[in-house]
Formats: C-alpha cells, structure tokens, sequence
C-alpha cells in the first residue's frame, strides 16, 4: 500500500519522475562520479517532502535513528552497504563501540539500537553500546519488547583512546547528535575513527550550510536532466545570529520572509499553481523540522513565536515550506530515505492524522505510525505510468534521498575543522 | 518452504552450523581481509552438496547463467553488489557489452540474459548485447515468454577495442564459458576491460586447478574455525593428460581411484559413517558434474565408460562424491549460490526427481525446478536450533559459497598468463 497525492498539481512530479526513470544509467553513473570525489557519510536519513508539484529534502540526519522502521526485508541489504562502508574505512576492523542517544528512553529506539547491532554484527563486527553518561558507572541493562535485552556500558577513556572494559574498538560510531555539545570523552581521538565526525553534530553543523551544499548539488543534478532545478530544491535563506526581541533584527528576518515568500510566489506563477506560498522557520543549528509556517510575513508580529522573552541572540533559517500532499487515507505520509554508505537501504513513511494546514510544513510530529517501503528504491519498472507505480516512486524518492546525501558529503568536506591536514 | 535433510548422519552439519554462527563477526572479518589481498571473480556461482555429515562445493561456475532463477526479492542486492563492482573496476563506465552464450537458446537463458540486463542497467549502465557468431551481419530479436524482447546485435572488432555498431563499451561482461574456444574478437583487448579474464574460461580452466585452491581456502577456515577441513573440503586427485584407451593409464586411473576412496573411507570411519564411499571422475577442462560415480575401482574396467573408444587422450578430476541427502518431498534438492563481487545475492535449489543412487552424484540433472531462496543468506538468527532454522542454513551455504569464490580468486591469480605484469 502506497500513499496517494491529493493534488491535481502533479505534473510536475510525474514528469520528474520519468526524467529520472529514463535517465536511470545516467544518473547512477553521475553518482559514481561523485562518490569517486566525495565521501559519503557513513550513514544518513533524509526527509521528503512531495508537493506534487515538487519533491524535495527537508532535513538530512547524520545520526539517522530510526533503522527500527525499515521492513525486515530490507536488513539483508543494509549488511551489504555496511560491508562496503567498512571495507572503505578499516577494513581491519574487530570492535565497534555503538555511542547511543542517552536522552531517547523510548522502546523505539531501543529496537533501532537492536537493528544497528544486528546489521554491524552480521557485517563482521563485535558491537558494544557505550553510555555517554559519566554518572554511570556499572553495566546497566535495557529491556526490549520483545523480552531481549542491550546492555549499556560506561566509557573507559584511557589516554587517547575510548572504549569500554576489556573492549578496544578501533571505530566509534555516533547515534547521538550532541546536541547537548561535544563530551569532553570524544574529544581528540587521534588513534580511533570516529563517525560521523564530530563537525556533524550540532555543535558545528548549521541547516543553511547544508541547503546551501543542496542547492549546488539540485543545480549540478538539474542540470544533467535539463530540469528546473527548484523541482528538486527548497529555496533557503539563512539569517544568522539575531535577537528577535531587537526590533531592527526582528524587521530584518520579516524583510526576508518577504523576499522569500516573493521567490517562491513567481515560481508559484511560472507553474500556475494557484496555492499561496508560505515558509519556515527554523533553528539553524539544532535539529527539528520547524519552529514556524508564515504565509505572511506580517504574521511574524510577535518576538516571543520565535525565542521567549530575554532568549539569548539565536541563529535561523528560513526555509521554503513545502507542502505535503501525501496521504494515506486521510492522515498525511512524509518519506523519509534511509541510507548507509552510499546505498539506500530502505525507506518509510511517517503516518500522522495531524491535518491542519501548518502540521503537514512544520514540526516532527511526536507521534506517527511507521510504514515501511515496501521496496527498496533499486528496482524501478520502466514502462511504468508517472506516479501509479510503487517501485518508480521509491527509486525517485531514494535518487532524492541520496542527493540530500551527497550534499551532507559537501556539506561536511567544507566545515572539515582538519581539512588542513589532509594531502 | 525449505528442503529437509533424509540421513540420521546430520551431527557434524548441526555442529558446522552452530560453530558457523557463532563465529560470525570472525568469519566476516576473515572475508574481509581475504578480499584485500585478493580481488573476487566479477560472478560466481557455486553448486553445494549437502550430506548431513559434510558440505561441500563441487563445482564452481566463473560464467553464472542462471541468474533467472534467484527471487525476485534478491534483485536489489544483486544491484548494490553490481554497483560495488563496477566502482572499483571501472568507475567512469557507460556503456557495458554482454556476451551471452549462444549455444543456449531456450528461454530460461534469455530470462537469465535479460535479468543481467536489468541488473547492470540498475547498476548505472547502457548494456548491449553482442554476439560471438560471426555469421550473424544484422541485429537480431530474441522473443521472452513475457513477450518482451531482446536484441543481439552483431560484434565490431575495431582494431585493438570491441563493440557494437555506435557503441563502444568500456567494458565487456562475458556471459559465455568458451568452452568452445576462445574466438579471435577477444584476443588482444588491451583497452577494455575483458570480464571475467579469458583465462577464467575452459579451454585455460582446469578444476584440478580450482580445487586445489579451494582446498587451501578450506585449511585456512578450518583453522580459524577449529574444525576439519574435510567437513567442507572434497577430496580430489588430477590425472592429468591420459588415454584410457591404452592398459597403462586405464590402470593408473583405477590407483588414484582405489587410493581415493581408501582416505574416504578413513573418514568416514572416523566419523561413524556407514555408507559406501564413492568417487566422481570428471572432465577436468570442461564444464559439467560429472561422468561417471565409482564405488570401487573395479567399476572402472572399460575405457569406454570414460572415453569413447579412439578418442584423443583427455584430463580428469577423480572428486569425492559428496551425497546429496537433502530432499523437497521426495526430490533431490541441490543448492546453488549465487554471487556478484564478494557479495551473495542469494541462491536457489535445484530440485528434480532423479532418485537412482548416482543421480545425485553425477552430471547436472538435464531437467530441474528452481526453487529461490527465501532469504539471501545475510540474516542468521542467533538462537535459531541447528539444523531448523532456514536463515541460519541459507547464511552456511553463503558462507561455503564464498569459500568457492575466494578459491577461484586464488585459482585465477595462479592461473593468471599476464601476472609478471603486474607490480
């Protein structure tokens, strides 16, 4: 079962989708070329949004944790994508030190863990969870659903080198976004690979950056296709550090949610899509989808929608909102790819009934029900008719899915703090 | 549905599977480091013959032709291997020339074909086909039962490279064993990549050759293992050229027969097993299971029964003959796995009916129902009871699969003519 668009604004998207479908051998080989330049991250999710009119990333998660929702079907080839990430990285690798999200309790993501340690174990490796959680100081054990069990244990720094009791790994692998900064255990660790690297938590990591490297990458793609490449791209612009409690900087973000909102209106006009536009804001350097959907830019009358009162100055970015016209009866499904190395390894929708006008542009929603892709994204039928076949969708989705990878791979190569060193 | 095992003899299986999952973060780092020191053969299929008491592959195709029987299911993986493959071959490839095997040209063929097609096609390459049959002056169509069709296009030998009419591959995927020579069209290709190696073919390969190879891939996992290699190694001795025509050699085949089955029989012994021990003797330069299963040396008392009668003296591989005791209701069921790069990408049963006490020996039943693998093979469940659990059996098989693989790797290393070439 696959969702439905419900908007008669779907030409564009269909013809996007045969563009993809027949260039297929092109834009696969376009890929390779890029990864013979570019390093992929070592694992990503990005989240969709299809407007029938236009199909576009919205977020890029380099700390994906929700390998709980891909179908089971599709764990075989997530074991493939992480030999090969492994093979690229060390290929002598032995212990992997799993450092998970300690503020998600949830079972969820209890089971993504479960999943994360299954795909690196059956992709040849002894894979330990390590608490980032100095009060911890004895093995503590996680109960799953289905009555298994993780076991949690506290961080053994010694000198350079982090691990565990008796357990040297020579990779740590992230599931945690630091969005609490960076522990003083990962810091300098010369001797181990750490992924992803530590400029890819929030920290350092800024939203605009990453549009910005999507943008060259949607044009560069467009390119090859001889596409408008705003089919692919949501406009951005980035505000920088303001203090919307100052009337001068909060005037300066309502002048650029105009602007915006004028960009996206032509588009609108170039397409006749009769809707009215609207944007997002967002923070640019936290996670989370958005903070506020603007049709207008007089609807940014109050400070406090943005920062409560005496906030310190804050960075944002304001971003094309782009509908969501998926549904899957009546609730609205969102895509979101999952990647690891430079594979899709799968995908799902995320289901939520929310259907106010705003919910479907900003926010995560808190809750949804998973629905799992039911291929791949490999495996596109040609012949196919634009928009009614299921493989063709999810191949489109994960050729999207990936190009919001490959700008994650740009993104990270220019906000390298070591890049100096590298020959 | 998965075929069950018909022997009481199945303790050493139970205990290879056990010790294989157990050891799975070790087998799969010991394949990694094997594959950096050696490159996997581009395909690979390997025909595996259960016992019960060992497992073994007894033959091992460098040519696969029948990738129209995996699962649909199977296809993404076969894709991400295509696309792993490629990448490190030749990255910038476009244009991909695949030559079939003429000689087969029943449907199943032309599924397996154009099951390549869309592989390599998913994979990021323009693929055509090119026939070695140079009477062939236009291109040809070759009707599928689905009504699709294919078309085959006569070869353009352009000095040093090799083509089609308006198009020039970088490559050239050989789907063809040559056992009927190699045709001058592939000689001296020194600008393309010529895939797999002419010397993969039959008129250099020899299985004597292969298997001594895989035996010395057999000791080294055994090791790592701690088990016995005879447990997945078949034993075998090469004749070399002889003429079973003249008294002497007939006499010096039946020793190596009689000496054969005299170390089978030790082992069987050693292991408790009642049966009758029995050797293969095969064409050692040709493709094909067997001709002739010996349960003594006596059996052997015309040369005809080897070779017909003025026939020029020929190469033989006396094998040990590995029982087939697994059964689909009542039929024999031969597993075969199926490899692109280093990766399984799933497999299949043949199933037939043949019951007599040499069918399951000798030659490749002429006719058999393919039966997909339900799983690919990278899924073991940990806990599963040995011998129960198809995932867990199906990842064994991958596992002796690619012990096959690795053999023929070391197989065309050695065997390589230009490998002073190289630095």
């Amino acid at each position: 079962m696959v969702p439905h668009l419900t908007t008669a604004h779907n030409g564009p998207i269909n013809e996007l989708e045969q563009r993809i479908l027949e260039s297929m051998p092109a834009i696969e080989r376009w890929f390779r070329l890029e990864w013979m330049e570019h390093t992929p991250p070592f694992y990503t999710s990005a989240d969709l949004r299809n407007a029938g009119f236009k199909l576009a990333p919205v977020d890029n998660d380099l700390f994906p944790r929700t390998f709980n929702n891909l179908a089971h079907e599709m764990m075989p080839l997530a074991v493939q994508a992480a030999m090969a990430a492994i093979e690229k990285i060390c290929p002598e690798a032995k212990n992997l030190l799993l450092i998970p999200d300690a503020r998600i309790a949830n079972s969820f993501y209890l089971q993504n863990l479960q999943r994360l340690i299954e795909i690196f174990t059956q992709a040849g490796l002894n894979v330990r969870l390590g608490a980032l959680d100095t009060a911890m100081k004895a093995p503590t054990r996680l109960e799953l659903p289905d009555g298994s069990e993780l076991t949690l244990e506290p961080l053994v720094r010694n000198r350079g080198r982090l691990g565990l009791k008796r357990f040297d790994p020579c990779t740590i692998l992230l599931n945690n976004d630091l969005a609490g900064g960076v522990p003083r255990e990962l810091e300098h660790l010369y001797e181990q690979y750490l992924l992803p690297p530590l400029h890819a938590g929030w920290p350092l990591r800024r939203k605009s950056r990453h549009f910005r490297s999507y943008e060259e990458v949607a044009k560069k793609f467009a390119k090859l296709l001889g596409l408008d490449a705003w089919l692919i791209n949501p406009l951005h612009v980035a505000c920088g550090a303001v203090d919307p409690g100052r009337p001068a900087d909060l005037e300066a973000i309502r002048a650029q949610v105009d602007l915006l909102l004028t960009k996206i209106r032509r588009k609108y006009k170039e397409y006749g899509i009769a809707d009215k536009p609207c944007v997002v804001v967002k923070s640019d350097d936290a996670a989370g989808i958005g903070l506020l959907a603007l049709r207008d830019a007089k609807e940014l009358d109050d400070a406090a929608r943005l920062r409560p009162a005496g906030a310190l100055p804050a960075e944002f970015l304001i971003q094309e909102g782009v509908p969501t016209f998926e549904r899957m009866n009546d609730a609205v499904a969102e895509p979101v790819v999952m990647m690891v190395d430079r594979y899709v390894v799968g995908g799902y929708y995320r289901v939520h009934a929310e259907r106010a006008a705003g919910a479907d542009l900003c926010g995560t929603p808190s809750s949804y029900v998973p629905l799992a892709f039911a291929g791949a994204g490999q495996m596109p039928r040609a012949g196919g008719k634009p928009g009614a076949s299921a493989p063709n969708r999810f191949y489109m989705y994960g050729v999207v899915g990936r190009l919001s990878m490959l700008a994650a791979s740009y993104e990270l190569e220019a906000t390298d703090p070591d890049a100096e060193n590298y020959p």
